[in-house]
């Protein structure tokens, strides 16, 4: 009988700190709860082909004159001359079925950025919490949760999916020598889980888009499972491995 | 009538995140609760007159011939040719009264280092809570509390310090803005309050520190409020205060 390798569970607050975990034999899930990776979960589930996180607004534009429909976001508002925001209802559109999209983002597109090194890069947000859970247990790999946060800056939706998915893998991954990170994420979440919109009610992030009037954005990419999709880097770009 | 400026209270998880906080105009309480911030107000409880903090194994020796006691740890053990570790108990000894000590350790002192901007910069532990917090009512300054972790990584204990200053503070600090690390170590701390100890058996470090066999000192230094000091770096060295 072959034995499994052990494998664990990790969460990285910040992409200014994925410097302290050596990711390169691990699988990492990038985390922008509010709401690139939420966005890039609904526009799979609509059917788009691929999506290219590109660095900067100039890139995309680059991208545009390929035939990519492009997207782009900066301190929470979509920008002129882009054909997508960063909303998760702007992609549920039949617009994007079967195209290519080029997308830059404040937070989430520098998170992918910061994850160059891993062995693979998937897209994580509650919209396809046990989908991804499910493709997690599958795979022979450790996992690094790594939240996107706010510019660096530690943030609380990113941490409570990182949470969620901790608890989703309790049974298949080794949390007996979890780090303190991971063990944080997890308590939280489990504070939070009977009513994740209430809990965030007073986070700086929601303060900070609250006057973006993005109320149902933000509920809905709080609501676990609503698309069944895992989003996966290949070749530079994501596709929906499911 | 002249009105009090408003002032916030801030946490910082990592010395290697300080970059994103401007602490100018702040004061900065490092927080290393297992054990270099808890030795030190153990230190000046007993009578010591001055610690510095340096960065170096070789710094602290040559502080050893200008007449210095010299303390010091990495990965959590003593060195050799020192007078002083890191354990609280070591600290309790008249040989310290009215002495000078220069002290190396493996994340506290970085973190102090780090911190060195600073409007002020002052020691926090479990063992000089209130202490610590009424001194800070009592200066019109906003507050970061910067949890040295463990080799810039994050760590529940000094997570857990911050979150109960920031309980302490609330009466006195606008918390209407805080950011999510904030929030986090205060929902953390809420949850861990009633049995720090047990809620910290889990914990990476405790796991880390366990083969030490330093149980007794885990136990004091989550025992609230055993000193009454408030440690601040005055041109290059600690000095009590209070």
């Amino acid at each position: 009988m072959i034995e499994k390798p052990i494998r664990f569970v990790d969460v990285c607050f910040s992409p200014a700190l994925i410097h302290l975990h050596d990711i390169t034999e691990s699988i990492v899930v990038v985390i922008d709860v509010l709401r690139a990776t939420s966005s890039i979960c609904v526009a799979f589930a609509y059917g788009v082909k691929s999506i290219t996180p590109v660095a900067s607004v100039e890139e995309s534009l680059a991208y545009k004159e390929k035939g990519f429909l492009v997207g782009a976001e900066r301190n929470g508002e979509m920008l002129d001359g882009f054909d997508l925001g960063n909303s998760p209802y702007s992609y549920m559109d039949p617009k994007i079925i079967g195209r290519d999209i080029a997308l830059s983002t404040t937070n989430g597109t520098q998170a992918i950025a910061a994850a160059s090194g891993a062995y693979k890069i998937v897209i994580g947000s509650f919209l396809n919490l046990d989908t991804l859970c499910n493709w997690l247990k599958q795979q022979d790999r450790s996992v690094l949760l790594l939240c996107s946060g706010w510019k660096n800056s530690f943030n609380l939706e990113d941490t409570l999916l990182a949470g969620a998915v901790v608890e989703g893998l309790q049974n298949d991954f080794d949390l007996s020598k979890m780090r303190d990170s991971a063990l944080a994420a997890q308590h939280l979440y489990n504070l939070a889980k009977d009513d994740l919109n209430s809990f965030l009610e007073k986070s700086s992030h929601r303060i900070r888009l609250e006057k973006l009037n993005i109320d149902s954005d933000i509920k809905y990419c709080l609501t676990p499972n609503q698309t069944n999709v895992v989003p996966v880097i290949v070749n530079g770009a994501l596709v929906n491995v499911i």
